[in-house]
């Protein structure tokens, strides 16, 4: 686990879409950020007070996080001044990022000479087990998509939240970078050997109360090509309960595969479906959630609706509408 | 590629059992062995000449292969010292060892100094890509089992021997580490850091003529929670033109896995099928490859009608029968 609370570090991000990993834990988990660091020229701002490393200190941050993807996959001389100078007052790093903090000389140094971590969460950090099938206490919730980047994560993280909101047993469980930043824990899955990713979903869902729900983060399609191995670990290392369908209704193609249309949603439940049931035969399909940012409000009630009759499932856009309806239905099962 | 022909390291084997790579080799690829190399209490033997290291040497020999587990996953004091003066004398040396040799000093410093390669065929020496899933030219052929350790390895290299006795163009296309030792090259998959799974099986089948066919080693099974993930990659990263669904009729629950059943031939079909259409939408199931070790012979020949009858697909046991009718099949597509 990564220590809490964290100052952001947006860094020259040159616009908003750059800090996107700063405004996932600002929104996800405010109670994790103090503040936010930039240098001059940066276009992000996450509405965290602007606070120096000082400040970010005497205000109990224990981590500086780097909330911005970097340019040209290089860590700057400028972000560099910034991170030695935050390892010599007491904070860990914590990155996402392609380029690893550990393969920069002068920023392990500085982690070892000030008995600082520097956490590199796209690789794992864990020896995970082989998996084994063993039936798990608890319940869990799986995002499967049509595609990749279709909001599996938001619908995640959006269930989650009103769960707890309502005062519901609930966790949410990275697979990725993104939302091991904003958790402080979790398994990079797409950065596990491929004997180990199933397992390392076990590890990452153990048993737990039998009213308590673990939102495991989804990676990839089971239709997508480039990753579906990955994502198939995830249904059978997951064992879940329940399967949400993920989609975005306007995409043209998989993404990065011109060559490759999306399945219909009929497709995708009953191919997970079938595949869930390998490793839990009463999961069950509740919901679908439809990521509808490219369309208006009446483009988008209209496609919902539409796909509520044809699924015989509450379909909603967590973003416009809150996982109130897919959390209802979790609750019914 | 690991140099051949080989010298085949036996050591002190226990057993046959233990040198199933050596025999591996001896069976398939006899032209890659010069001979084998036993040492003292070696109970096991595959039918070659017992040479020395110089007999080994002046046969043409370029590598040495440790064809035997080892005991208690350790490489013990008197295997150095054959591995020790193989490198002095010239030899590479090549294992499939979870120990690797590339973590024993003394090897890694004899191999140095002698200019020699230590080949560590259970992880991986390249950096794969991630797949693109843009359609090859030539052929492809996977197994897909019902469970794990059903024979699909043999399935795969019984198959690429009959087409290539009949002169058709054809190459076995290894995924694991016997395989990778019985012909010299190939892909860990198991290895393979989960992103770059469907790439690293792209990159072992690339264009070839159009009347070629690879014969891809199949892994796991999509109804093995363990290792399903990596079977989806070979099934999307694979792209087959066609599938031969593998089976072990007695087995009482999936291997490794008390509380899981094997899947039916038809649900195996289905699924595989349903799945190897989204990579290649021409794929077709050609047969039925049935592992009847523990059937009598009326027993396996009874089961291989009813199967037959069942699916109406050729089934046989190509260790039993040869592989013939398989290829006959694919032949026919």
């Amino acid at each position: 686990m990564i220590p809490t609370p964290y100052l952001l570090f947006l860094g020259d991000a040159p616009d908003q879409l750059a800090a996107k990993v700063a405004q996932g834990i600002k929104d996800w988990r405010p109670e994790n950020a103090v503040g936010q660091f930039r240098l001059p020229g940066c276009g992000a701002d996450v509405g965290l007070d602007d606070l120096t490393l000082d400040e970010a200190k005497a205000a109990g941050a224990q981590t500086l996080v780097i909330g911005v993807a970097n340019r040209g996959g290089v860590i700057s001389q400028a972000w560099k001044e910034v991170l030695i100078e935050a390892l010599k007052m007491g904070f860990d790093i914590a990155s996402g990022l392609h380029n690893l903090l550990r393969d920069e000389d002068d920023l392990v140094a500085a982690a070892k000479v000030n008995g600082r971590s520097l956490h590199d969460v796209r690789i794992p950090s864990t020896a995970y087990p082989i998996a084994n099938g063993v039936k798990r206490s608890g319940k869990r919730c799986l995002a499967v998509g049509t595609d990749c980047s279709v909001g599996k994560m938001y619908t995640g993280l959006a269930m989650d939240a009103e769960m707890r909101k309502r005062g519901m047993k609930s966790t949410f469980r990275p697979t990725g970078q993104t939302g091991i930043l904003i958790t402080g824990g979790g398994v990079p899955l797409d950065a596990v050997v491929a004997d180990f990713m199933a397992g390392a979903v076990e590890y990452l869902t153990p048993d737990n109360d039998d009213d308590h729900w673990d939102h495991i983060e989804g990676q990839g399609s089971l239709y997508h090509v480039s990753y579906s191995g990955v994502t198939m670990a995830l249904v059978h290392g997951g064992q879940p309960d329940a399967l949400v369908l993920s989609h975005e209704p306007t995409r043209k193609h998989m993404r990065g595969l011109p060559d490759y249309q999306q399945p219909s949603l009929e497709d995708l439940r009953d191919t997970a479906l079938a595949m869930a049931r390998v490793a839990n035969p009463a999961c069950q399909v509740i919901g679908v959630s439809v990521n509808t940012q490219h369309l208006s409000e009446d483009e988008a009630n209209a496609y919902l609706q539409e796909v509520e009759d044809r699924m015989g499932l509450p379909a909603v856009d967590p973003f416009r509408h809150g996982a109130g309806r897919l959390v209802d239905a979790l609750a019914a099962l």
